[in-house]
């Protein structure tokens, strides 16, 4: 039923509190995307930081200062609504979970959307590569690398990566496939042995859940939206608000 | 033998003020870039439109406010005084042009390098296909349109755009070719008719020369990154920096 809403649709249901939950195979063939709004003190250095980073935090759109319409990517849609979650931090800090942020929204503020990786694994299961983390009704694990992003201005941080476990001719054809889609992470960032990029332990990630590997199987690494989250963190701007993990804002853009 | 220097080596020439003509053909292989210095206060504004209007301003690297060294494209280059010359805008109006700006540079300026036409065009030339405005040793003939940018905070402006006659078999190829060069504005915009965006005379270039159409050609239209500066003069910022036409800065990224 909810694969069959259109993105405005979702958006109109949020906006009427009447969708609070993830998002993850709503909406079927929209892009969704990760939220994070800041105030303009600090806008040109974020947008720095994602242009000197794509991999991680390739920008679909950026709002107008004060303005909560992405007019690019929805038009007539509201960030201060049209979210299921929100995460609000203050000074890197997360202090609260809200599902609006109408009482939040200040004139100086500015909306970044920033693609995420559920384009390309719904490009990946349309083609037969199993997705071992929604095989098992699991949030993928993600890992802090000792990769570091390209800090610009007050932001920086290392980057994080996501991990799907793949036979070697899948990871050959994942490649291949996630090549395509520059604006959701695009090509992987590394595979094979998690040492090379100091994860110590593949069985406990930093984020979300662990998975099952396969015997013959390698993990397969990508770049990960949770990247400007941690640059967030260690920023420690007066406020940044952002989607809350998984609950992300559904675009009127088509996957293909 | 200009062709033969390397990137870093013009640069050093123009540091030393022994390098002050337009830079076409030098360095061959580098790709060269439009440069746009603003103030802080409209650089959030200023990137917003480059990322709103990619086909025209492509960003191939932003500076960090008060850094006049491009660390991604050129590292130990000098923005102040490694290009031959420089126009300098005062609330949109061309004040002076100057072979350095170390006197005019301030701890609030960010600098922006955008790619140019010129990479692909040596793209075209190596795969046969004629170049007007090269064969007959002009500058390329470049013209307002219809076509309007997408605003954004301050900078508004109509697309200029950048001609070259073909016939229709190399327009298809221009077209394949140019497609692979998304950094030097990449596939064209229009081709044919002239008054479909409102080009009143092909004849009669808003900017640079007008070139010869053989019978049989037709006008093919590419993104120009002189948009830019149609949209600094909108804006009339305070102050504004900008490479003087054809003396461009060279990176060291290599064209292909």
């Amino acid at each position: 039923m909810n694969k069959l809403l259109t993105a405005s649709e979702v958006r109109q249901l949020c906006r009427q509190g009447k969708y609070q939950v993830p998002t993850p195979g709503v909406a079927s063939g929209y892009v969704q995307a990760n939220l994070v709004v800041l105030p303009q003190s600090v806008a040109f250095d974020f947008m720095l930081f994602c242009h000197r980073n794509p991999k991680p935090c390739p920008l679909l759109d950026v709002t107008e200062v004060g303005d909560p319409e992405p007019r690019m990517i929805a038009p007539g849609a509201d960030l201060r609504s049209d979210l299921p979650r929100y995460h609000v931090f203050r000074y890197g800090e997360l202090v609260e979970e809200v599902t609006d942020i109408k009482q939040l929204w200040r004139d100086d503020f500015v909306g970044f959307l920033i693609g995420c990786s559920f384009s390309f694994e719904a490009a990946l299961l349309n083609t037969g590569i199993p997705v071992r983390h929604i095989e098992e009704n699991k949030n993928v694990p993600m890992y802090k690398t000792s990769l570091n992003c390209m800090p610009a201005g007050v932001f920086s941080g290392p980057l994080v990566v996501s991990m799907r476990p793949l036979s070697p001719l899948d990871a050959i054809r994942a490649v291949q496939i996630t090549s395509r889609f520059p604006k959701s992470h695009g090509a992987p960032v590394h595979l094979g042995d998690p040492n090379a990029i100091a994860i110590a332990d593949i069985n406990a990630p930093d984020f979300g859940d662990p998975v099952t590997i396969h015997e013959g199987e390698i993990p397969v690494f990508w770049a990960c939206g949770v990247t400007t989250q941690t640059a967030i963190v260690q920023a420690k701007p007066e406020i940044a608000i952002t989607h809350a993990p998984g609950h992300m804002f559904i675009t009127d853009i088509k996957d293909e």
